[in-house]
């Protein structure tokens, strides 16, 4: 089989580390460029040392050009830049023929008002947001098979979304006693020479920032209203640890009258038991980030408190994998008819 | 002025030690024994290089005996010793007239059927909880001054109280609404040959454990019911993170109908605007355990979120100093009649 | 083609765990059987969460027994045990036909006096030392291909000698004058319930153990000893350093009266030009952990010093990977004709 | 007793942070002026949340400014500036009376050629050189009691000069033998924006660095030549380690033939047995970072190894404490006649 040409269009930051991991050992991809502003003329294998005998580590990083990587053949970029400077060359690429995997929160947004809200700038491309699909596979499989243009969900919104959804779905939760609680590795917030991602700045500290509107609660707001049928609204709670990568998170909310705790675990098993990516722990088991780091695995518990009539719902995923580069090879699968998990088996 | 003499009971763990750190060096105690079944016959500086050149680094680790601290003179003694176990040397202690800091979860319940439902025995010592005081020198000074035997409060409740306390006082939340998420370092599991708790398991990790009733629950509503005098009833979710020490806890809930956000600030200032250990942070700001670590304050910050309707308190703390050993030391102050912050001042 | 019916003995530690991580996913490898002792009777995926959803994860843990291994058909067996108790079972297993490859102390010295020194204990069975090949693939896979019991070398060795071999081999340095410093991470510890190993005992903590013969010396200087021709003699210091894997060495040596800066430049480009795993830095670049673990590679930089007359080798590792598991897969690779790298391409 | 009226001059970095921990709390110091071209305006508790309720939280920082800072009467400033920096301000603070304890490396060489090979610049203050003092109070206790201008030593030279001092003076070893490997903390690369003092670049990371002459190399060559009373070249390799702050050296060096091992610890003994921020370890006893971090002290052990005839000398400092700030409160101590351990007594 003809592998697929691809481009990982920004590719010097922890995300697209993450993405070349994935997809220069891809057996179905094939990386022909690599583009980063910074580091255009550096070769790949210079960049990152730990590829350097890595197939294509002698790739050069070119700037970021759409016409020039059409020209190269590509079929798909993988966008990982701020947002913003995304959808300024997806638009171009689209019009090119290229399909789009933006890792960008750009066109995870369906409303421009809202990304307004909390990006604080016009929407740049409000015109593509009809045709574009929220990438989570476990959602919306078929959409994104057919998408030219995917916005691969937020490290924390895939943590918070997979398991509230089957719940939110089912009506068994009261929405509006949501909170949700991350906690996430220092990877997370980027690769930018930032004092307060020092390392004697995240050592031996746990704090909790953004609060108490963190951008990706938007997208998370959007996804909980779709699957309640109407606005919800919750508290989201992020903490940066001193860990490299691995979110966990913590969800709880009442679960409704009447509904009995194994409806929790029903929901969930038939919402995830064929999901690939998807581990579902037993009942009252925990999530622990250091079993799904590098891998694109999202594992999910539950409990339920009949003292407070709470279902706890613990959630653990790399930041960097299901939550972003994993998630979004996933969906590069989907769109090019592969193996949901093909190029994703590590362990 | 004479030295207050003193007993660690239990001094070979990580509370021990902080404790040590602190009372070998506080102006007005003189550690004048040292306890521990394991270490019994070690030098003090043997057992804990760190201290090799303190005062009374050359002190040995006893057996711990209620009559030989009593016949050494000892006037109060810490007991940094396992649930259980503190209850059967405080009494005689007692009895010989010694006063008793219980870092142990012995003497923090009122109710000996609560004990037992937490701790899984019944308490041992049940004619002596009439008189325990709970030991949170913000909130009864004036007991602890007067205490024969007072109950430290565990590392998570005091990071959960503090700032709830006014809160409910003031009858500005609802109580079912309350979720606290707390992350602790890996020194508050104690220090005992335990395979979770090895490096390898703990680094690059974060975990919740004990849900949905770990211990430190109880104290917890039992002090949240008496200052909203009602019962009440929360979600707590404790988690592991990578840090030798400090807890953050973010904790929610739900402000009541008609209260203005000033008055979450109000109630705060009014309650520690002259708190020696309190610190409270401006409107906004955020905790970070990496500004108290090694300290005995507690720093607290507030938001409101209006679209929720819920307030965020923010708190942080040093597991083993304001959680445990400091806080210890506080009102080992207050019952001898010293400066509040005596042999506390360090940074 | 037939995958080869391969067990894992001892699968339970952290070396183990990385066996498992590799050869699960080895495209011609097959696990049917994992045992140990103390895991007995529970699934792969319970006792390693990480590989829940992995081919083989619900293979159960059995009771080590080479007769058993034999009737399933295993064809290689990686012993992943204690020294003393790999020797017990390898020797059964070799009688059956079962080619075996020890990641113990067992088969790795020549002489089972130095082993007795060592180890502190009688060889179990010095019968097999004769044929036991010490399996450094850089060095000798030739006569990996054709054994019957290879020895993987320890992770502190393959760090030390592979930088080393090659100079040595062409007479550029003074033996007597070789200096290697280690760091290592925790996992190469293992994974028992031991203080010292404890999260609060490793974090933000650096010390040297081992001092100073650490039972690695004797399968360096064996090793050194056979490429200079003559007994060799170094200094050897290892640390312990808070990272859950990998192994930074330094090793520095006088270089011989009249030898050319350049030459040890050819020297190590002429050992590893073409070796798969090895990567050689440009002269004057570091080596760092971060940027092999995980992986099978080592890296190995190196550079002069004018003003003292020695060379300055870095290598490094992953302690797990090329320092056991990893370099096992290697050997087995070897072993069964497959290519060098099979299931070895992880970044 | 009147305290000194104390300024620090580039306060906003670690080793100020360090600097103001042990300051603000001295019982003989007071801090009138705190200095950051950053922070100017700023309240001290504001930068550093750790210090907002430390006496002096309100002291607001200042531009760096000799004039303004005699006049507020100080009379002894410590600078924390880069190099270069510091001697610009040296001179004019001299020049007003106010003594000077520089924490650069503006004065710890006696030669300008030497200062400007390591530092690749003139030497901004060369008139100065020959009144400076080399700060190491276990060295020359008289002259810093009586210096205007004292240089305190370089975190590293201080770990390995310690060691190796007593045992050049006594002639036990061979000069050209030996070899220093150190691993530092990441503080001490300083409070900076940049990539490779990340988190993630430093998390599961051990590195060398600076080799094969790291600018600490001319101070420790200079003090060990002047021990030995001859030139001394020495291998100095260090590494930066993930822990926030401590350093372990390792130094290795051939005992003289004859000399009898246990004439190290001898002269060990002889030159530390009074020294009070010195711990000398029982032979065979190793050093821990985590013993020593936040106090003054630095712990030293040594081993003998006869196969080699080689001394393994280890030691263990905060690079912040007797590696940098608290060295600099040691000399300040011997300035003005107080307590040599005056603040200095921390645990």
């Amino acid at each position: 089989m003809k592998r697929i040409k691809t481009a990982i269009v920004g590719a010097s930051g922890y995300t697209g580390m993450e993405l070349l991991r994935l997809l220069l050992l891809h057996p179905q991809a094939e990386v022909v460029a690599v583009t980063s502003r910074q580091e255009a003329g550096r070769a790949l294998g210079t960049v990152f040392p730990r590829f350097a005998k890595a197939p294509g580590a002698g790739m050069v990083f070119t700037q970021p050009a759409a016409e020039a990587l059409a020209a190269a053949g590509v079929e798909v970029a993988f966008l990982a830049l701020p947002h913003g400077v995304a959808a300024e060359i997806a638009r171009p690429l689209l019009e090119r023929g290229v399909r789009v995997i933006d890792l960008s929160a750009d066109f995870r947004l369906r409303e421009p008002a809202v990304y307004e809200e909390y990006y604080g700038q016009p929407h740049p491309a409000p015109e593509l947001l009809a045709e574009a699909v929220y990438g989570l596979p476990e959602l919306r499989a078929e959409e994104i098979r057919n998408a030219r243009l995917v916005a691969a969900p937020g490290c924390y919104p895939t943590s918070i979304l997979l398991p509230l959804l089957p719940l939110l779905r089912a009506n068994l939760l009261e929405p509006a006693s949501i909170v949700a609680n991350s906690m996430s590795g220092v990877s997370g917030a980027g690769r930018k020479a930032d004092l307060s991602l020092l390392f004697c700045e995240c050592n031996e500290s746990a704090r909790a920032y953004g609060l108490p509107k963190h951008r990706h609660l938007s997208e998370i707001e959007q996804e909980l209203s779709l699957a309640a049928g109407a606005p919800v609204l919750i508290t989201f709670i992020p903490h940066l640890i001193p860990v490299t990568s691995g979110i966990l998170t913590t969800t709880t909310a009442r679960v409704r009258e009447g509904v009995a705790a194994e409806a929790i675990g029903q929901a969930l098993e038939g919402a995830y038991a064929n999901a690939a990516c998807v581990r579902l722990l037993a009942r009252g088991a925990g999530a622990d980030t250091k079993h799904v780091t590098r891998t694109n695995f999202i594992d999910i518990g539950w409990q339920f408190d009949p003292r407070t009539g709470r279902v706890l719902l613990l959630s653990a995923e790399d930041n960097l994998g299901k939550g972003a580069g994993g998630q979004a090879v996933q969906c590069f699968n989907l769109m090019f008819g592969l193996a949901e998990t093909a190029g994703l088996q590590n362990f």
